[in-house]
């Protein structure tokens, strides 16, 4: 009998990098829809007996999700303290990058897996099949954690804003974050989801933060006929959501880009993530092929061009626009400024 | 107005490798679903009014795709022969990387979307949700194609059998290749599937075999009550379908291993793929713990370690068992010979 020394042949080999990846957002899946990522994600240390106790997870399911967890190579075992784990130093990145797969190959799905209809009948699908609000907020968040988030808060933070709004909040996690390091300054979540409205709420009382952060739940679409909710700003962010407007509300894009510039204080920034479609260069071609695809073929939207949205500033009355690359690929922000 | 020169800022940054991957992945799976994949896999110079024609896809949904494709890099369209797309020189490997991808996030995707179920009342769940036989098959011919068919074929063409026999051909594929390489060789496909043994006959009858390949209906367990099928080969050949006896029917595969080594002539081999459970390499123990969790925890299978399968190949009688990786990470090809 003999055995072929397997570490000597695959040390030859080339690293299985997709593999590895899908290995781990496949891991990373499961850890949320079990409710266990909040509970590892930020490097708390845990035990099988904790985790049970905290989520709805048996034990023995427990123990079997850190045990696959731990063999991967996502989470390790303490040494010191046996029966204790935490996420492996690189956490951050792997669930960063499982944000892409995420987003592509689940929160997409429908897309995917009812192709043919949508590109035969796309109105009548796109009614029939619809994504799950929560998986697209999970995969945006993984993703955003370093491909958006980053330069967006840098970009607010160097304003130095006495008071920001945020269109689209969200959860307000944002915003939150701005607060926390701007102790002076007030702000606005809106967003037109009422669970969202709510957590935001929550959040901030949870921050100590309901006197500064002010959640309003109302559309975005609504700042076209009343620019209350942006009043005295020096800056107005809107990440990823002038796009749910194009092209059948572009018009009303129109005038809620034209208030917030009426709104803004001198000297105030209007700060937009948006996708642009088709990026060519190799970094980005990839991932933003698929972007665009899906928002084109299968949510019927219009992408606009930097050169489109640079126009469309200078159009509502900005004075200046300046485009800068998010580490996501096919993702920029433009900064438009007000005299 | 400035727009800062974007190419400058994003030469520095690193390659978003998931990111890629994530969007070719996509871009593949929807080309499957559309069923577009099998006219441009090879090479094939294609159009849109062709594709249109051979596929249910409307026009202007194919001209769409191929704008993605294009876009992505997966596609290039001639210079001499405007409106022709043929896919890139590197397709294979990335239809081999969404194989991961597929396999991992698509054809699993049951087990992610009701974990909980899954790990609270594991037996009531697997038979509400079970997986889609296709998409699991695409996906492992995906990653088969250079993750664990070359080491198969190529251990297979090296003993030059005169019979061969696969168990769990599924459509033969592989006795396809293996006796357009061997003309004087003979071979049995046995499957317990219907359709797939029908497709099997039919690719045998396209490829002018249907005189050398029999195509046996039947399950791989009834080999341990009639040993008829096996009779006589050189080569007995079962990719991955010996684990799904594992645990309850451990001694039926005993059986059936018991007697494939009688019924192979002197000097035969049996050739084994398998996946073994939480290999701790750092090539592979991140996909081996995802195949692994998933059996172990959604399937309920039982996968044999390294050591298991090369005593129970010496068991059942083999003089000698060789393990050999395959660059599938935590599959292995056990090769074991007949005195």
């Amino acid at each position: 009998m003999t055995i072929r020394d397997r570490e000597t042949v695959l040390d030859t080999d080339v690293r299985e990098v997709v593999a590895d990846a899908a290995g781990a957002a496949a891991l990373l899946e499961i850890g949320d829809r079990l409710g266990l990522v909040p509970h590892i994600e930020n490097g708390q240390a845990v035990t099988v007996a904790g985790l049970a106790e905290e989520t709805l997870v048996p034990p023995e399911g427990v123990a079997k999700y850190l045990e696959a967890m731990t063999s991967a190579g996502i989470m390790s075992e303490s040494t010191e303290l046996p029966g204790t784990f935490t996420v492996a130093d690189d956490f951050d990145q792997i669930r960063y990058e499982s944000g892409y797969l995420s987003w592509a190959l689940n929160a997409n799905r429908p897309f995917v897996n009812n192709a043919l209809e949508f590109l035969r009948d796309p109105r009548a699908a796109g009614k029939r099949h619809t994504r799950d609000g929560r998986q697209v907020a999970v995969a945006s968040e993984w993703m955003g954690s370093k491909a958006f988030y980053p330069v967006a808060l840098e970009t607010i933070l160097k304003a130095r804003p006495s008071h920001v709004v945020d269109l689209g909040a969200g959860t307000a996690r944002l915003l939150i974050e701005i607060l926390g390091q701007l102790p002076e300054t007030t702000a606005v979540a809106l967003d037109l989801d009422g669970p969202s409205c709510k957590e935001a709420q929550a959040a901030a009382e949870r921050a100590g933060m309901s006197d500064r952060l002010t959640v309003v739940e109302r559309s975005i679409q609504s700042v076209a006929e009343d620019a209350g909710p942006v009043a005295g700003a020096d800056v107005v962010h809107a990440g990823f959501v002038f796009h749910d407007m194009m092209p059948e509300e572009e018009d009303v894009a129109d005038g809620v880009l034209a208030n917030c510039r009426d709104a803004l204080r001198p000297g105030g920034i209007m700060a937009i993530t948006e996708a642009v479609p088709f990026v060519q260069n190799v970094r980005e071609r990839r991932f933003s092929a698929i972007v665009t695809y899906y928002h084109q073929q299968f949510m019927r939207r219009r992408l606009l061009t930097e050169q489109e949205w640079t126009a469309k500033l200078l159009q509502a009355g900005f004075s200046e626009v300046e485009c800068v690359p998010h580490r996501f690929p096919t993702g920029r922000l433009f900064i438009a400024k007000k005299k």
